[in-house]
């Protein structure tokens, strides 16, 4: 197994997960160096890691084999495009860019190349999402519904959802990516309720933090997801596919398989509190995939395409919300 | 208690139905008639029953405080009214009529009349959903959200598909009172897909077997409803209420509570097989209410109102399928 | 169908809830009569039934054609004897005697005869132990292992502990009997611990109000049973069966299939509260399976002999606990 | 954080499970060096380990702070008492002895020592197992029954049997150290049945493959562990702790959370299949804990004592098999 080299472009959040994740459950990967125009240097020096100010000097660096794009959505397809210039392989953040026409030039960059360029989609990665799919595939084949909850423990801070793009393009874009992987089928229209129930804020930022969306896909299939920002009880992630096969149910996953009985209850545990616990082995798994593709000179197991495909679904269903009317999604680049 | 005297007007196959329920389960009723044009007499005189040929002439019984409308469905608001000019309670079954004027019709008829007048919306009466709606009440008041998956074992022959009114109306228009009991709102929009992927069959009578309907409810709560005709694995029968304050969910009934796991399976049973099973003491508890709002001369517990407003919205989903737009839904009378 | 005639000897709490249930559940039976020397004249006249002082006058009742004997326990062999002189076929609570010597007399009274005489095990009717046993023979055959926890949500009144005879042979025997039932095989040796942790007014009567006992069975299977007196939070009857082709888990009847999470909690029902919810469908399935075996001249679905073996080992239980040591159990008559 | 640096004595299987989480997932610790007589050269190389041919090389390094003894077991106790003469924290394997005497003596050298010396028993740190500790020490407080299951999914191999000590000391000691840990309190006496169902080898070394034990302990609770060597269905840990205040029922952790739901099965995942998924993350909370016992200067989580404790009841059940009658046990050194 080739160690691979790794450079991350963007120091935040994600960025830094990402990172320590890398160091020290990755050990295919060798991380090299981080750029951030504002790098948290604690942090780094803890990690006794390597730090560049700007991406250039990064995509400078000949020791770096591929890149991590953990740097604000906007900046995400030009980065994209950036390093495939710089002939680095590209794991890409989600969103992989806020409007259809930037991506589709980053895919038009990367079309006859044979770099790896992979989008974040890691719920796909999730051994419980993987199982769905392999029960998917092997015992129903085609589904004809496909259902949908996820819903955030708590609400962002107001700084964040002022920069977030909103329910849709920040929250569903998941479901959206979930939705397609699932069917096995291309959505072609949707049509989204939005509704502010749980904070005022939200009508601030023109947000929605309720949300109920209906998908059509090519091959006749319904697809309904429903998201809030706030489930008090945890992290609210399930899926259910159904056809006249069967159907195939992935509950969530719980603290513990304690059940307590007494005189006023019969209590179990809660599901896990949010997405670091959930998606914390879908975080390794969707850079362990990554790795395969470069190491076996495989295309990406989540494509550029489907990066814009789910951002497409997202901007339509924002439309669809405030025009109250199905919107119709384009399937070609 | 008093014994209230009953007559049923239609013996097919619901009609025979209550009967033997009153007969065998319900003391506090007593059969009295039946009026058929086209009576099956052994069943009739199994059951040791009086009969008569016409309505007129049940209507016409002195002894008979009551009737049950197990009527064909277009005939249900001709009946209402005719029992009401006869001074008879009311019971009927749903949907309480095909169109809004002669619902309107009946409730205007009905309006200052001391009569019970109850739609038979058996679901409400089920032990899981009067123990939904009880907790919703204490823990939740006010939902945003509220989701019903219903799905039938196996779809009808083509004799009843014909004249079934299609799925909103034959099937979908349960979990529409279901929605509109359990949110304490009104719904005021409607926008449902439908799709066939069981049989085409359906597409012969311009129907559908697989839908899924948004709602939107005058306070602002969102509904989602899923149908199909087809649910291999059994009756489908489950419904979630959620809000800031956390969620209910109920599940389906399973045939028993034994789980083997062997070197192949971890099985646990499938849920009981149709409307029989599953809702078998709904049907008595719905009588028992009427016996109740009778002999305590209260209001019926599903009023005639209820019964317009489930035919609406199953209307303006028929509707909204066909026209591929959201439709609103008046909730005046 | 034959109606069959029937005399309840005893009109005690138990005598009342078989009467209920014949007058208003089982219409293949027709009450005839009841014997009690302190008769309760309220309940015998709303049910508008007809009273014997003596189990003399009942006996000699000619229109009888069956009898429930539902008197103390110290008299039920006795009147089994009785009931079978005059001809009487016999339905017994349990336990069918005190004593060995005694249940062994009235095994060899009945012995020649074409009369059925079926033992009060009712939980051998429940519709999940039904299934169990069902599963067990298709797909386990021979169990290795036999787990039974049974627990009761209360103690009993100081009155009733002072005459049961103990928690063997008043709780437990129906554990004794449920073993047998699935094992397919006999008890052979028996090892009981019992505790007083509830309340100490147990130790006044030299009872136990908690106890864990070990069986072994004739052909190598062992079983262990675990009782108490007080599950706070309702009636606990669980059972498993286990061998290498697998395990089959009998899990307690929820009082409903809401779930609710919020905040502090993930909350599901506790268990059906006692035997009169929980065993409601066994009581009657245990009279009609008598009718059958009455009406079509089978032998009983549970005899005299299992209600032998019951008590054989009740007594030994509670001799083991007193004495810490195995005990064996004879299996011939 | 200090660095505690550790070498490994015994290099075979469960020391190279040591080794390697050590090296990639327990950053607090290094690993120094290991020593076997036949070492694994290349499994030492690929880790690019340090190797010591005997255990008095490893014991006179004195880089070492810590040894993890995962020797044959009728060496443990030799070499607890050798490392601690050699001033060394010990961390050993369980059993910590094959009989009292050993154990002891160990004890005794220790006794006036500040070294940390912790037994193997990982499963007290399983996430399931401290929570159901921490409710039960939180709501139930002194429990009155103990109820574990613990079933292996297959035998082991005949040259395992061979020097295994029998199913007691082998497999239950687990259960006898949970019974111990989950009552708070000593057990006193112990009666075991053992039987062979499940493969005839187990006869040739005196050996079972099924379990039923009871247990007494001192405060009056009675404690009742199932094993087999066969779960067909995967590996069977569930636990089960109860008094008049409520129970507490550890289940199993499934495979995945997907249900499916077809024609024929209702079907759900079967548990993790063997102790090295099950117990993974036990394996290194129990290192952590060592780690924290050493750097804080604590006594050891899990003492000599409590393995003394395990192998007494081990010893003793084995015994109440033989001569099928309840064994005491010391609880003094």
């Amino acid at each position: 197994m080739d160690i691979i080299k790794l450079g991350i472009i963007g120091g935040g959040r994600i960025g830094k997960l990402h990172a320590e994740n890398i160091l020290y459950r990755c050990p295919q990967f060798k991380l090299w160096a981080i750029s951030d125009p504002y790098p948290d240097l604690d942090w780094l020096s803890k990690h006794d890691l390597k730090f560049h100010s700007t991406i250039d000097d990064l995509l400078a660096d000949k020791n770096i084999d591929a890149v991590l794009i953990c740097s604000p959505s906007m900046l995400h397809a030009d980065h994209i495009i950036r390093a495939a210039l710089a002939n680095k392989h590209i794991f890409c953040e989600k969103p992989v860019g806020l409007n259809e026409s930037e991506i589709i030039e980053a895919i038009h960059v990367l079309q006859d190349s044979s770099l790896v360029a992979q989008v974040g989609f890691n719920r796909r990665f999730d051994p419980n999402v993987q199982d769905i799919h392999r029960q998917c595939q092997q015992h129903l084949q085609s589904p004809h519904m496909i259902k949908i909850t996820s819903r955030d423990p708590e609400p962002p801070k107001e700084s964040y959802i002022k920069h977030s793009g909103g329910i849709f393009i920040d929250m569903s874009i998941h479901d959206f990516d979930m939705a397609r992987f699932l069917s096995g089928a291309e959505v072609c229209e949707v049509m989204a309720i939005g509704a502010v129930n749980i904070d005022p804020i939200f009508e601030r930022y023109d947000d929605f933090d309720t949300a109920v969306i209906q998908l059509k896909f090519t091959n006749g299939a319904i697809g309904v997801i429903d998201n809030s920002r706030r489930a008090c009880y945890g992290y609210d992630q399930r899926v259910e596919v159904y056809n006249h096969r069967g159907t195939l149910i992935s509950a969530n996953v719980p603290r513990h398989n304690i059940q307590r009985q007494d005189q006023e209850h019969c209590e179990s545990a809660k599901p896990v509190y949010f997405f670091l616990e959930r998606y914390k082995q879908a975080f390794i798994a969707q850079l362990d995939a990554f790795h395969h593709s470069i190491s076996e000179q495989k295309i990406a197991s989540v494509s550029l395409y489907d990066g814009l495909q789910a951002v497409r679904i997202a901007i339509a269903a924002k439309r669809s919300a405030r025009e109250k009317t199905p919107i119709k999604i384009s399937t070609t680049i």
